[in-house]
């Protein structure tokens, strides 16, 4: 028996921590260099890592494992006390440096920062979105929004029976020639407003979606600011409130229902940038529909990043893991023989294959999340110039910018939240029972990240309408020649691909067609010509019904992400200043192409006659491994480089030491102390165990002596 | 403005209850009926009905929405008082039919089912499995275990670095001559025992598995009883036990870890059916190292029949919604025609893509379910026969069908418990944002279903286990023409499928391919053989490791379950009495077949060329929806046939009558009155709106007149 570290050890334990340092050690590449390019440059990078620090320092900002006990009442109150503390971050800092303190508050605290964002992103979007630059300043700044001062706002778009038909949107805004002033009511059940972020507890006012109604008749779906409280906190007559109550997941977050009974708000606290009703009752219609919409957009490209962030920190969480653990010793070694080790978890080409896939698309997406934040950034200020020169030209172009920014951020959207969804489930199986401890930060996160699949445009209704334009362009291409532009320009080579003969060979038969990113990406860019001329086909024949092409649609939307990301990737890899890093960053593209698009959509490929049945079965048998093997001296360096502190990652199984059991142990008693012994039930588990026969509860009166007894005629 | 229903509404709501009570209206067949047919027959089916109406009856039992808003320790405390409860009920009924009332719990408090699972299931079927018919008389019923009374019992495999190498484990149980006692013993932190059921509160006793050392001789992994508690409930001695804490899911369970520091057992306590100590140290050793683990067979096949019961409760769910819930109006319709109303989801063709797959996988799943429970009592019983009359064949012939019983249990297993994981999360997103309502029932069951795809074997690693002996198979018939039996008997025909020319032609190739049952069963059968035969030409190449097949044999072990599941379905369909059933059981297992055996593992079937690519197109262009729209008028009966009452789907959004919106609108105002319209933590909230400026908080200090004194020199 021996004394080693701290405790008395019978006989030598675990060491994880030594393999962890070992791969460590033997870095090809430099982790924070790799960081610069994952952030997209040094400057970013720093900033980043800047307020890393300084919320792991403040007291109130901080995580640790207790946050995994915390009840639903707790979360609620943390989230507000948080709220507070991070609103003095913004008084003093730029709002492009807020919002990336938020991207960074989102992967461990994501209901925090939903529950901000809601204010700041959602509500104030919809001023910026809707209303003219005088409303903006008035609610945003005037009134102090943006510094989270003041007052503070909500969404209120969806409603009880209406999701993602905002047009069928039923709660009404008739205008009162009399008074000037717009009525807004809740009809009945089905148009409560639910779901509303902040309305439950935190929000002063409400961004509404509701029918226009002007002398009898209907305008659609306009915004209007209504206040719900006062200065004072209290509900505003008219205005119900409830709380939405407990969800899967983010119980920080005050979801309410309101319903709104007559409640009257003067005429300019409609938000009339594209749309005005003049004192007469005279209505000015927007351009496009849409426009009013555009709120959602911020939030959809904001999940690009956040799925990012979360690929990498649950990748970092199970391939730490993963190097730690072992299991079972190599098939011919010496069973009794304690030289020999079991065999990492990282070592077996199944946890390979399993796990590999996500930290490759934890990389692909850097890049795509960092594009498609700037698309957003210069057309929302494009079109916001535009509207200020009254530039007609420049706000139509902004408009056809807006909605290639639709297709592109609506495909992102959806298949980049699955695709972290998938991540943290699988990352989670892969770490066995330990996955399932709250503690190792799989649950919450799986919890709290689902609903980004659902909210603001739910992922399949979004994939589907995203999918419709690109139909039409293949459609256009053919009948009229039309050349697409942006991310979908491929489509204008529709003609090169479908028809008769044209394909009879397939595009993708070598192992290099696939590593060699260039001829894989046109390989993809075939597949998704064909089978969106295909169902363009099947729209034809079932006379524009595109209900019957709904799956199809949805596969459409994610190979378009995916050709979308590998694109970018490809090209920032090739700009890239920092040379060396180079072959390892190809080499996660190339397995993302491999198994997240060709193996897993190989039925696609081979139906469509892209990729030989040849090539495909060498993709598991040969490609696949062959990808993995070479990124696995790597692991803990390219796993290093996302450059997420423990706080950020917050699993007891994966701190940067590599000590998993360790920690993993003291957590699992700092949060549950062993000295308390028996549950404060215990009473009733023991009453229980000791309780008398059954006979003696029954009285005896099922013995042999009652049955004597009472059977007596 | 009108009185509509209790509360004024200004214009008619939405009436998904109508929708509903039409659909039942225009029933096809009798759900009753075919509710005999889903439990094996109408007695099973009547005692389960009888049990349900117990429950729901019964003051603690009975469970409802506020289920879902339990702390952590509510769930623990409820679950205990449960137990106590429940305990009442097995006291004056047969074990078997206990089992079923625990099946059902299992579908609405699985955390309560699982703890008590635990001391009924893994507890005393370890010694069951291990002991002499002596030791569990004793320990089961002198001691009054099956009563959950006296004593309680948990289960001590696992260990916090050893899960799925259980001959791995640590813990040593050295057998003391002098004192005729074993000394159990943790060596060290990775050989704490972990995640034990029961522990953290309950058990007074534990299964321990242990290293046997005899004279300094280790003999592997054995089974020892270790009390853990006295009578009074208060620990041993020598026994430390530690909560584990919280978990994603079944906070209900008090899993707990368990050091042990040299606590002694006399040595009666080991169990000793297949493995004995004598006095003098003389150690007999069983025939088969496996036969210690048959106390986890059990359990796998339980949870094939969780798997078909959670399946059909969020079918239930989700389809429910989807006949209720409408969204967006027909492609042509005239918008603004209140007449016209909006689409019910579950007509949209996707949806059905969508959906349906789970309905009939819940169907599909309930016959195999079915089977593996009838083997698993044949074979144990089987054995414990022949053990008591010391017959050897019997013994053996035992052993042999418990092989096959852990390939089939095994792979069942993975593949349900997956399937089901998938169903939740499908049928939760398929809700939309109300899906992610705690009170729909998709969150909790989805967190504490999960689980089921770690414990007790972990799928992937299952899966690997139980693809091997398949590959041997394959190798034996081919190199000695072995005569293959059971389940697995197809394997026995491998030659004339594989070879030379022998996998020229595709097997399916047409639609009546698929949807004659038999020939779509032959076409997987063929499909299994071919990349079982060219994994085992991997393994070979590679010198005997498998590693490098590890994705393919998690793919064989899911089409094995498929193959077996849909076998017994097609008999069970053929067999029943209730004739008029027969076309709808027959069309769920054709959709089952094409949707998720076939569109999902196209890639698998087109390379080892099973089946054509033209027919893998029309799988989504026409099989799959023409399926789908002939199952779609009898989507309410088919769930109606489950028979699931209001409480066991316990679901806001789905009860029988169908009237969603004023079910959840109720649901949620009971569990969180909007009449307490201000936080607990209002203050901190309207502190933080209402307070000073940025300057005023920094005493001004900042500004020009302090600028102009401190810049002084």
């Amino acid at each position: 028996m021996s004394i080693s570290k701290n405790t008395v050890t019978t006989s030598p334990g675990p060491d994880p921590q030594t393999s962890l340092q070992k791969e460590r050690a033997k870095a090809a590449f430099d982790p924070v260099k790799m960081h610069y390019f994952l952030e997209g440059s040094k400057e970013r990078a720093e900033i980043i890592k800047t307020m890393t620090q300084q919320m792991e320092r403040d007291p109130i900002m901080v995580a640790d494992a207790s946050y995994y006990d915390l009840t639903k009442a707790q979360q609620r109150e943390l989230t507000a006390v948080r709220i507070n503390r991070i609103a003095r971050y913004l008084e003093t800092e730029s709002f492009d440096d807020f919002q990336r303190r938020l991207s960074l508050l989102g992967v461990f605290d994501p209901q925090t920062s939903t529950r901000i964002g809601v204010n700041l992103g959602l509500f104030i979007s919809c001023i910026r979105g809707n209303g003219t630059p005088e409303q903006l300043t008035y609610w945003a700044l005037n009134k102090e929004t943006v510094y989270i001062k003041g007052i503070y706002g909500c969404f209120g778009m969806t409603e009880m029976a209406h999701g993602s038909n905002v047009a069928g949107l039923e709660t009404t805004a008739t205008f009162d020639e009399e008074t000037d002033e717009f009525v807004i009511n809740t009809p009945h059940i089905g148009a409560t407003k639910w779901w509303i972020g902040g309305a439950a507890h935190s929000a002063t006012h409400c961004t509404v979606y509701a029918r226009l109604k002007v002398k009898g008749e209907d305008y659609g779906v306009k915004t209007f600011v209504v206040p719900l409280r006062d200065s004072n906190h209290d509900l505003n007559p008219g205005v119900t409130v409830g709380d939405i109550g407990a969800k899967m997941g983010r119980d920080g977050i005050d979801n309410g229902w309101i319903q709104f009974s007559n409640v009257r708000i003067p005429r300019f606290f409609m938000l009339q940038k594209w749309c005005k009703v003049s004192r007469e009752g005279e209505v000015t219609l927007p351009p496009l529909e849409q426009l009013s919409y555009s709120a959602l957009l911020g939030g959809r490209v904001t999940m690009c990043m956040d799925s990012f962030r979360m690929c990498a920190r649950m990748s970092t969480i199970a391939l730490r893991y993963a190097i730690g653990r072992r299991q079972f010793k190599p098939a011919n070694a010496d069973e009794d023989d304690p030289t020999v080790l079991e065999t990492q978890l990282i070592d077996y080409p199944l946890h390979q294959k399993r796990l590999f896939p996500y930290l490759a698309a934890s990389y692909v997406l850097s890049q795509g999340a960092l594009k498609i934040e700037r698309t957003i950034e210069s057309t929302l200020s494009g079109l916001d110039d535009a509207v200020e020169q009254d530039d007609y030209n420049g706000i139509m172009k902004g408009i056809d910018e807006m909605k290639s920014l639709f297709i592109d951020s609506g495909s992102m959207k959806s298949t980049c939240t699955w695709l972290a969804a998938e991540a943290i489930d699988q990352c989670r199986q892969a770490c066995g029972g330990h996955g399932y401890s709250s503690y190792s930060g799989f649950g919450k996160a799986y919890n709290d990240w689902v609903v980004q699949c659902t909210w603001e445009g739910d992922n399949n209704v979004l994939a589907v309408s995203i999918g419709k334009p690109l139909l039409k362009h293949v459609i256009a291409v053919i009948d009229n020649d039309k050349v697409v532009k942006g991310s979908s320009a491929f489509l204008s080579d529709t003609k090169q691909f479908v028809g008769e003969g044209k394909g009879d060979k397939p595009v993708l038969t070598t192992k290099d067609d696939i590593l060699d990113l260039k001829k894989f990406i046109r390989g993809l860019e075939v597949c998704i010509i064909r089978i969106t001329h295909q169902s363009a086909l099947t729209v034809k024949a079932q006379k524009g019904n595109f209900d019957f092409v709904g799956g199809d649609l949805v596969i459409i939307s994610k190979l378009k992400c995916y050709h979308y990301l590998l694109d970018e990737f490809v090209k920032q890899t090739e700009a890239t200043e920092h040379k060396d890093l180079q072959p390892y960053l190809l080499d996660l593209a190339r397995l993302f192409a491999a198994s997240l698009v060709l193996d897993r959509f190989s039925g696609t490929f081979l139906t469509y006659n892209v990729i030989s049945s040849s090539l495909v079965g060498k993709l598991s048998s040969e490609i696949i491994p062959d990808l993995n093997a070479a990124i696995r001296p790597h692991i803990a360096t390219l796993t290093d480089s996302f450059q997420q502190s423990d706080m950020i990652v917050n699993s007891a199984i994966a701190n940067y030491d590599g000590n998993i059991y360790e920690n993993y142990f003291k957590t699992v008693k700092q949060q549950n102390p062993p000295s308390i012994t028996k549950a404060p039930y215990s009473g009733a588990l023991e009453a229980m165990l000791n309780r008398p026969s059954l006979e003696a509860r029954d009285r005896f009166e099922k013995t042999g002596e009652a049955a004597f007894e009472l059977s007596k005629e």
